[in-house]
């Protein structure tokens, strides 16, 4: 029988103690680019090779020795024949990355020039070097790249595809089961009827499986699982071989609600019972090793749970670093008035640089999420924002 | 022969103008869920059902006549029986989501109740409706749900399969041929050897595709096309089914580069020569009907082009409204001397809340963009950000 550690925790003491139990996946595979963006890098790259490889001309114009050119100016022009090779007082024509011909050291742009047969009359002095990028200009061998644990851009594919590389190691996305539970719940292979009174269809499993994909992670839908203990008993441990359980449903106190206790008896309950609202009755343990999170049945607060406990515990099992969040500073369109000991999640739509509240009735259903376009965390300490606060807002992803 | 309207114009006005001719593509199709997250809705969807669709308890307790439970209190408790079926007096036992059985108006939540054999004291008075959810609570039956153009996100996937669907009319993704111009460039094919002296990979376009595809529509990765008219003009009238085409090289003023002269030839050049460093030689045009951006070839100014010219017309053609960029607030770590005239792309790495620009030799080079975490675009008309100015940063994708 597992241990209970945690009753009623703030959701950053909750994550804490969570992610103290959680470490990255660091399975890797190897990709090729064509969908290697938003993967983490499994390697540090450092470059085999110099890119550029040659020594080349950087504008359009003519090769020439800089020391031809010496005195040059639009009143007093040197003259060079245009030719095949260079030698003293001679010029061949390059276009930007042309491949430097041997013996000339820079390159007059085609603007401070101008031809007459094969006679080329240069208006400015350059020195040497001038408009020449020079071998490993862009990258030099041996220089390092990228670090393990870089999050690729297209930008690095192409900057890894120049170093001649045709695939890279990232680290292998973890595997999340996602196991609704609830004897209520209806398939939604049967979403063409009404279901019974008394039914639902199963849609939270969906939501969990979208979010997990977008964060990171793959989605593994289970079937539904009626609210018995040994039939969830046996689906958590049929889904062991996933990085981590996603169970939905069946962690409140009522008669039906198994979860918790079936969790504690395969490994530990670290934390159950959130101060925020609404979310409250998630749980969070952990099971041979593999985190397990028990969402709230209630759609918002299934939703609430996901994105502040889940989505960290994807990116920390897929090693992605810490996003750089997205905060939008908005005015409150209205005041907002927030349960006391609890953070409270709000709803906001935006119109201009204003943020409307949703709240009243509506607030917990999940149809007023999908309304919405961000969402403001009140913390545990504020019960109330003035209308015209200045407030962050996470937009809703 | 096309006409050419503009040359060298600031970035707002060439996008403007490149805008006016581009027109979303509306072609739709039908998705499951499974895949739907950030796709647009090609539909106005109202919903055919109530969810609810039954009145059902909204707590774990007992159901009752509120009647039954007046001026109950702690030192006043009513007695009520456990049964099967409502009357005068009785209470049936409920969890979170039962029907309500008929007769009964209100749950007492299990807190407030104790029970002794099969009499339930009842220690609060309820009124009416108390604890009960009612059909159509979350969305009735003819609500407006989504507009068409709403970008589909996982919350929204659940509320529209809790209205009963399972799959939803999308846009089409637009098809972007992408098509490389250059003698001097080599296949990634053969990424396994060092290129000849003169000679790159072609790794521009893998950077597009990726773009492409991140943005929001399918690239089309076509093969390297030589310097030549006639093959530039083959290559685009071959992909003029594609929804855009993008070209990559060859857009300069070079004796090589044909690409603005075989647009001209095909359709209407809108743009040739953007006021924006690098990126300058874009060229923006017209070929039946279908949107053509040709890319300066060096990295980072197609790169720029990508950003600021492809990325909204590709938005455009898919549907996507504008997205809330993503701005931070930063301090920037050194001053920053900017080309007057021209809008000056800069790259910066983040230190807390400093951004430090890369500038120097290296400011031109992929590798350096990807070092970076976000840029700066200092407007034409401003040559110094000082020490220390707090400036605007866009993340870099």
């Amino acid at each position: 029988m597992g241990r209970i550690l945690k009753k009623r925790t703030s959701i950053d003491d909750a994550l804490r103690c969570f992610l103290e139990n959680v470490f990255p996946l660091r399975k890797t595979e190897e990709i090729t680019f064509e969908f290697c963006t938003d993967r983490i890098l499994a390697e540090t790259l450092v470059s085999g090779r110099d890119v550029l490889h040659y020594r080349r001309a950087a504008m359009d114009g003519y090769a020439v020795r800089a020391s031809d050119t010496a005195g040059a100016s639009p009143a007093n022009p040197a003259q060079l024949q245009l030719s095949d090779r260079i030698e003293t007082g001679s010029a061949i024509w390059v276009h930007t990355g042309t491949l430097m011909p041997i013996g000339a050291d820079a390159v007059v742009v085609v603007e401070d020039t101008s031809i007459e047969g094969d006679i080329i009359e240069v208006r400015a002095q350059v020195y040497p070097n001038r408009n020449v990028a020079d071998v490993g200009e862009d990258i030099k061998r041996g220089d390092l790249i990228f670090e393990e644990g870089h999050l690729l851009r297209p930008c690095d594919a192409a900057v890894l595809a120049s170093m001649g590389l045709d695939r890279v190691k990232v680290f292998q996305k973890p595997i999340v089961a996602i196991i609704p539970t609830g004897d209520e719940l209806v398939s939604r292979e049967r979403a063409g009827e009404v279901p019974p009174p008394g039914m639902v269809l199963e849609t939270n499993g969906l939501m969990t499986a979208l979010y997990v994909r977008k964060w990171g992670g793959i989605p593994r839908h289970t079937g539904i699982v009626p609210d018995n203990p040994d039939s969830i008993k046996k689906a958590v441990e049929a889904n062991l071989d996933a990085d981590m359980i996603i169970l939905s449903g069946g962690t409140s106190v009522g008669k039906r609600d198994h979860v918790p206790d079936v969790l504690a008896s395969l490994g530990d309950v670290l934390v159950q019972g959130i101060k925020v609202s609404p979310g409250k009755p998630t749980v969070l343990g952990i099971v041979d090793q593999k985190p397990v999170v028990c969402l709230p049945g209630y759609p918002v607060a299934g939703f609430v749970a996901l994105y502040f406990l889940v989505r960290p515990v994807i990116k920390r099992l897929a090693s992605i670093a810490s996003p750089n969040e997205c905060v939008l500073r908005k005015r409150l369109a209205t005041k907002i008035t927030s349960k006391k000991g609890y953070a409270n999640f709000i709803c906001v739509f935006f119109e201009g640089d204003k943020a409307h509240p949703f709240t009243g009735a509506k607030a917990g259903s999940l149809s007023t999420v999908a309304k919405a376009d961000g969402f403001v965390l009140v913390p545990e300490n504020v019960e109330v924002y003035d209308e015209g606060e200045e407030i962050d807002v996470f937009l809703l992803e």
